[in-house]
């Protein structure tokens, strides 16, 4: 294990025992109490796996601008909670309908679906409220930026946008279910919204919490879309060269359901040499930042060589 | 019309106005597009309908402390988002399966069950994105708390938990599925939390708005507490005598599945009598704020005397 790899460990490690203080049994003021039910579907979709990458790339964000990640992985973690909501919700049987999830039966297969749709949205529900906390930053106009920035990357702007697209890129809701064929360009609007945009909003709360100026915010958001778009790229690659077994999930899905994905669309070599130019793109992005910028770097890098 | 019905009216139709520019089809800055099927699905179940009994305690609220309502219904609005979000999981096949809402098709009825489920996560997303906006209130610590005070009482220490407790009340998760017998005291904590909390965080959010002192603060809690409650007990007592049409819903349901009411374990009078005395309870509660409260105490016999 390298020093990169050690720290991404070390941070996932210290997102898990943040989760696992929000999705403790206790209520909160405000909070008549906890079924227990929902608290476990909730505690099975968020704890316990996951690359966490969420989380990192908002503590190391904030690390550019001198937040040290005790201060920064409340945050981190709400936007890892926003995360966790979707993927429950997309594994439900009238969306993506997916049995498995980082190695473990999804919510709806480990509980029913009645659970994992309230498990979805109370998890939604608990990462404004962890923005919303004293704790998360003491500036409240720090605070309802952060909320303001994951609303925005998550709604139907964003990653819920998004996924409405690829359903209806699937043919879903066209009267006989064919398959719709979009250009590139609303090929890449799809991913964009559905996961760079979370992915580049976890890097613009880093700066949010680092009070970043102008200048530095506008260079460390190039970067975030650059490897926003580069991990769903990496990711449609998996899909099609992966091993279910190192991934955790089914693959081979996207071409099953006909998803307009880039690769299918330009081919794996063309899609290699996108990403390839999507993780210089952030590089340069960061150049301003010398040094400082390593591990932002490194996680850049990470996400284009990943293999699950 | 009399004076009270003629402004619930009027705060309706300003509600639906602020509902309309929200969920206009133009992107707000950091949102990519508005997709339409997901834009129509959202309005579809947000527009058009409903008391808008929300906002307006919301508005009312925040008008004992002299708050015009041109400053607070955006974040009444916002909590209507919240509430309508609730309404079209609810509705879902695997939660109470309806087909019929606000006298339309429910969401998932009128577009799919997938559509529906996005819908619903974005409606709830864009609550907190509007609670976050500047132009909700121009004091961030006021949009931070209201932001807590959302997530507190929607989340799974509220309504989201209440909703989970009530689909365990009706056997859905026992071996059998029989019905599980709750004693009074539980089902009061389960109805307070499914519906009572959200109206409660209205009355709180005027307060917010309005910087309320602590002490009014505390009255009118306990005001909106009594309300909460009540709204359900009439609730409860129209499933049983009310008529499908003027409900706009169907009625009956909460017998046909067991559900734990409180009308179910004490029965139609004994309900009525507890009505009244939470009805005589919010009034008491706003003893101290003389005439100014005027409004609130009419919204409180109209929540005990509705028949829809």
């Amino acid at each position: 294990m390298n020093s990169f790899e050690r720290r991404l460990a070390e941070q996932a490690s210290h997102c898990e025992q943040v989760l696992e203080e929000i999705l403790s049994a206790s209520p909160q003021p405000g909070e008549r109490a906890r079924p227990a039910r929902l608290l476990a579907a909730m505690r099975h979709a968020a704890l316990g796996g996951g690359k966490r990458l969420r989380p990192i790339l908002v503590v190391e964000s904030a690390a550019l601008f001198g937040v040290s990640a005790a201060a920064s992985m409340l945050a981190g973690a709400a936007f890892e909670l926003l995360h966790c909501y979707s993927l429950v919700h997309d594994d439900l049987p009238a969306m993506d309908d997916d049995d498995l999830r980082r190695g473990k039966p999804t919510v709806h297969k480990a509980f029913d679906e009645a659970t994992a749709i309230l498990a979805g949205d109370a998890l939604q529900t608990l990462a404004f409220d962890v923005l919303s906390r004293e704790a998360t930053h003491d500036d409240p106009a720090v605070r309802a930026s952060l909320v303001r920035c994951l609303a925005r990357a998550s709604g139907i702007g964003g990653m819920a946008g998004g996924q409405m697209l690829d359903l209806e890129a699937e043919g879903r809701f066209s009267t006989n279910n064919t398959p719709v064929a979009l250009d590139i360009g609303e090929i890449e609007t799809l991913q964009r919204m559905k996961t760079g945009a979370l992915l580049a909003a976890c890097c613009e709360a880093g700066a949010i919490l680092g009070r970043a100026p102008e200048t530095e915010k506008t260079a460390i958001m190039r970067y975030a879309r650059a490897i926003g778009f580069a991990f769903q790229l990496a990711d449609d690659i998996l899909d099609v060269e992966g091993d279910a077994a190192a991934v955790g999930k089914a693959v081979g899905k996207d071409a099953a359901k006909n998803k307009g994905t880039l690769v299918a669309a330009i081919g794996v070599p063309a899609a290699r040499k996108r990403l390839d130019q999507l993780i210089d793109e952030a590089k340069d992005a960061l150049a301003p930042f010398g040094a400082r910028a390593q591990w932002l770097i490194a996680c850049a890098e990470f996400i284009a060589a990943r293999k699950s």
